[in-house]
């Protein structure tokens, strides 16, 4: 166990973790056993040698000085850091087409690698006919259900996939219900109260900032 | 017309105009006539009034200082800017269950929307039982077909929803058929000629992301 320096880790940092934890996955995957410089970390990541060891001193020394990380070790410290060495329970509000394709995509993909532990146990949408529909083993529920489910099930994430309108109403009851951290993929912001921390999927967000590159 | 500032404009800066041109939409679909204050546009679109107003003047003088933005103006003075004033057309590759999602919701978006603008005219698989099956009223095509689709169909844009590992293969295809912009859903990092625009949407990796902020 390594110590974390104290103060606040910035978003940016964060967000450059999961990239760091895919190439160990991939390197662990591939059994390597050989030491793996930040140079060739930062490379397959797509960031400097230098980001990559100012990121991971936030969290601790896990390699020497010129002689590079474990990666079997600096994988399961960042898989401990990102919470992701449990499994993390997670619902998923609106099974339309978008909401359906994530939950199988999920479903399957924690079937598939069993450390994955993102896992989508609950399904909720308010549309009477899809409620007990069944998608890749979990059944839909209908939203008055939410709070005894997040409590039995001890679901502490949840995916919107609902239509914009009725997004923050969504937000507003996962709160209510404990739920912790939430990706919305509904285009509009949320509110959430002190404690819930909340990302935005945008998807055509992505494209219209796309878009500006063109002719450029 | 307005004068562009001189200077690179960071990926930074560009990521929030959608943010913004959605404020923008919602307020002139409710009718705003009256003048916007930075500080009203600021708090819908979640960021300080101050970097409303530093984002903006990179790209010209929308606004008297003290009286506020012409919602319709700064509007379609966005759309200019994020060339989202002319259609654009996208190719979509990969039409699993994610791509076919992807490719449905953005159809029927374009319906609904005359000036959303993006476009999705042809679907791609290497799949022969899925070539030929038609989604709403785009057909799927083998990936054979992408250097004719792309040149006769004007197609400057892509989005990749394949698995990681085919990934870096399609975006080459597509860079050499002359697609400019590709928003990859594939979990890996591709490399593109200069001149063509990626952008990563990695749905994993966000909820990896918000794992940290649990139990913190």
């Amino acid at each position: 166990m390594v110590m974390a320096r104290p103060g606040k880790i910035s978003e940016a940092v964060v967000r450059r973790l999961p990239l760091y934890l895919r190439v160990l996955d991939e390197l662990a995957e591939a059994g390597q056993t050989k030491l793996l410089s930040s140079q060739e970390l930062g490379e397959r990541a797509g960031v400097t040698p230098a980001l990559v060891r100012k990121d991971l001193a936030w969290f601790g020394e896990f390699g020497k000085q010129g002689v590079g990380y474990d990666v079997h070790y600096l994988r399961s410290e960042l898989r401990r850091i990102l919470h992701l060495d449990k499994e993390i329970r997670i619902a998923l509000v609106g099974v339309g087409s978008l909401g359906m394709a994530l939950a199988r995509y999920h479903r399957r993909r924690y079937l598939i690698e069993p450390d994955f532990n993102l896992h989508i146990v609950a399904l909720f949408d308010t549309d009477p006919r899809k409620i007990g529909e069944v998608v890749d083993g979990v059944p839909i529920s209908s939203l008055g259900e939410l709070p005894v489910l997040v409590d039995r099930l001890g679901i502490r994430m949840a995916m919107i996939a609902v239509p914009a309108e009725a997004a923050q109403g969504v937000a507003d009851r996962l709160a209510a219900a404990g739920v912790k951290a939430i990706l919305n993929f509904a285009p509009v912001k949320l509110k959430v109260p002190p404690g819930v921390h909340v990302a935005t999927a945008d998807l055509s967000g992505e494209l219209q900032c796309l878009a500006y590159y063109l002719d450029r």
